[in-house]
């Protein structure tokens, strides 16, 4: 089988199950116990911290353990706007649903959002985000990577805008990381959500990055660990994990990054030269270079995952990250394509242990079913397959 | 070292890691994806919940995973609170935080609680829940089995009457799951809250039983994961290995309750009558059988759990799940004990791989520590030690 479906989730690194292995059967100890088997529970959260903050060029003590992308966005939400006072939000009209949707509770407690809009390829203009901030502006969020398209937004220069306007600014980095190099304090975030299991970690654990000075409302309330800013016992294998996960994203970022802009060259070149009437979706440039996005006119992208997953490759129309509804993707529609160029859309995410070899298959087998899914067609007659 | 701390948490079983093994670097697919690694991972999912239903003989619909004992609970009270229009809860004063700090949460939200006082040993009387309810009651909790002390609370008693009140009815289970059989249906009890951790499975995963038709708020809100109730790519690894301690617990209850009550009696009746000024704290029957608490007068916990750790022996003073911090316990004090009777506590809690000859090791360690520690207490010629 070939997996490239990396952007739902990644296999766990042989060195990182080897990291989490001692925490399980030999030192399983709770971290606020005082004994031993506390303190070296404790000790390898803080290690694991150590090493997440590395990679975002962050303070350890700025790292905040959570069940994963999904609570990190929630946390920086929420966490936010029930602390401060302003009422008014800014976000982009394709985050994430675990943006969108604590966005939708927060209006329903009184808060207003603003969703900017997006162009075509997906990008939001950072002029609009100074137009929109007021007084009454509490938290800009806009992600840091597209999780359907790989479009990169501009950090930098929101990072500027809001640090000047005196606004918090978080990012929902969760498919950037491991992708790009990230300096939170070049780029003058103020908050950003990761997650491991995108990054060849276990599931179930990630970070939310809060700048030092930065005050966030707790969302799971108890013991008090995490400064009172997360209870419940740490998760300290699967943090363990996450923390090397994070050293070997880092040791081997530019190797990868290397990796995905030849294997997604390969793919993007011969797919849009050999296979009619093909598009690349997203920005041609400012993407994760693992990200690779296409439109086939004609076909069905059900239909195409379940012919590729019968022919052994593991893909996607876009999301993974939600339950398997089939409700159009509000990004590609935020990003102007037609109903017809939404259904035709695939999405193939490069994995650090993908080859040159598997791409070329990928590559036939995705023209044999992109043509036997046309010859079957409505649209047959309209675009003469 | 003798590990006698398995209220804070407990080794990983190596049946349940061989469990969790494979869906780290094979079957790592995100539940939500359609293809074969999809699949697998949300069959594991169906599977593992099956296992936990089963222990508490609920439907495996009826099980929602979360990310550990605090989300379950969190999730139950603030859930069912926000979700009704009722706004008066019944609690105990002997709580987990994980519980109590919800209520003061909800407290802030406008919402009356009532914290019943217990008796001495540590039990709520269920008369006193029938005479609080009224018609704004939205929720009654009480826990299980006390994380401290032991002591099991009249959980029938309290489901026949809040069933026939028609208020719902939520205990925190965690200490007494794997403990004591327990029955959803029997006990009348509309929510549950369980742990992995403490029962021989992974961190950072557990569930809340929700019965059928009971209406429950999501904490986390995004990709619509758990219908809705619960976002967030699914932690598979450790749902599966959950589901196979929860296999291993009902397998082997009545195994583990005979090692507990053995080892709990060898335990509680020497120290008693070996080492002088020595209490057995909690219910001296109605207490899970892995749970030993004493105190002994003229000694600090603290420094009695250093020294224990010194000779090889983790205990603790009571909760280790809350941070280290040397407050002083809210259970004990609710129980009535005297700032000196709390001072000296001491909890040591069995678990399934303890055996008879730790458990007289640490007796003859206890005895010895006891000893150099009154010989230099302040306590010493009130006492005359």
């Amino acid at each position: 089988m070939i997996y490239l479906d990396n952007a739902a989730s990644t296999p766990v690194h042989s060195k990182v199950l080897e990291e989490m292995i001692p925490y399980f059967e030999e030192r399983f100890g709770n971290p606020s116990s005082i004994h031993k088997y506390g303190r070296q529970a404790s000790l390898a959260i803080q290690n694991a911290k150590k090493r997440i903050a590395s990679l975002i060029n962050a303070d350890y003590q700025e790292v905040l353990i959570t069940s994963g992308g999904t609570e990190s966005n929630n946390t920086a939400l929420l966490g936010v706007a029930r602390k401060k006072n302003a009422k008014h939000i800014i976000t982009s009209s394709i985050e994430h649903d675990a943006i969108l949707e604590p966005c939708k509770q927060l209006q329903r407690e009184g808060f207003e959002v603003t969703y900017l809009p997006v162009d075509r390829h997906g990008l939001v203009n950072p002029a609009d985000i100074e137009k929109e901030i007021s007084h009454d502006t509490c938290l800009v969020t806009i992600m840091f990577a597209n999780n359907e398209v790989g479009t990169i937004q501009p950090i930098e220069e929101i990072g500027k805008i809001t640090r000047e306007k005196n606004v918090l600014f978080h990012t929902d980095a969760v498919q950037a990381v491991g992708k790009i190099p990230i300096d939170v304090k070049n780029l003058k975030v103020d908050l950003l959500s990761m997650s491991s299991h995108k990054i060849n970690g276990p599931k179930g654990v990630g970070a939310l990055y809060i700048r030092k000075g930065v005050e966030v409302n707790p969302l799971l309330l108890g013991g008090g660990q995490e400064n009172g800013l997360r209870s419940g016992t740490e998760n300290v294998a699967s943090v363990a994990g996450f923390g090397k996960a994070c050293e070997l994203a880092e040791e081997n970022m530019g190797k990868n990054i290397e990796r995905f802009r030849k294997l997604g060259k390969q793919l993007i070149s011969r797919v849009l030269e050999e296979i009619p009437l093909s598009t690349l979706n997203g920005h041609p440039e400012k993407r994760t270079l693992n990200n690779v996005h296409f439109t086939f006119l004609g076909v069905k992208g059900e239909d195409l995952i379940i012919k590729l997953d019968e022919n052994g490759i593991a893909a996607s129309t876009g999301s993974a990250c939600s339950v398997r509804i089939q409700k159009e993707s509000h990004v590609l529609k935020a990003m102007g394509m037609s109903h017809e160029q939404i259904t035709g859309s695939l999405r193939l995410t490069i994995g650090i242990f993908n080859n040159e070899k598997e791409i070329d298959e990928t590559i036939n087998v995705l023209k044999k079913v992109v043509r036997e899914l046309r010859a079957i067609s409505p649209y047959k007659e309209k675009y003469r397959f």
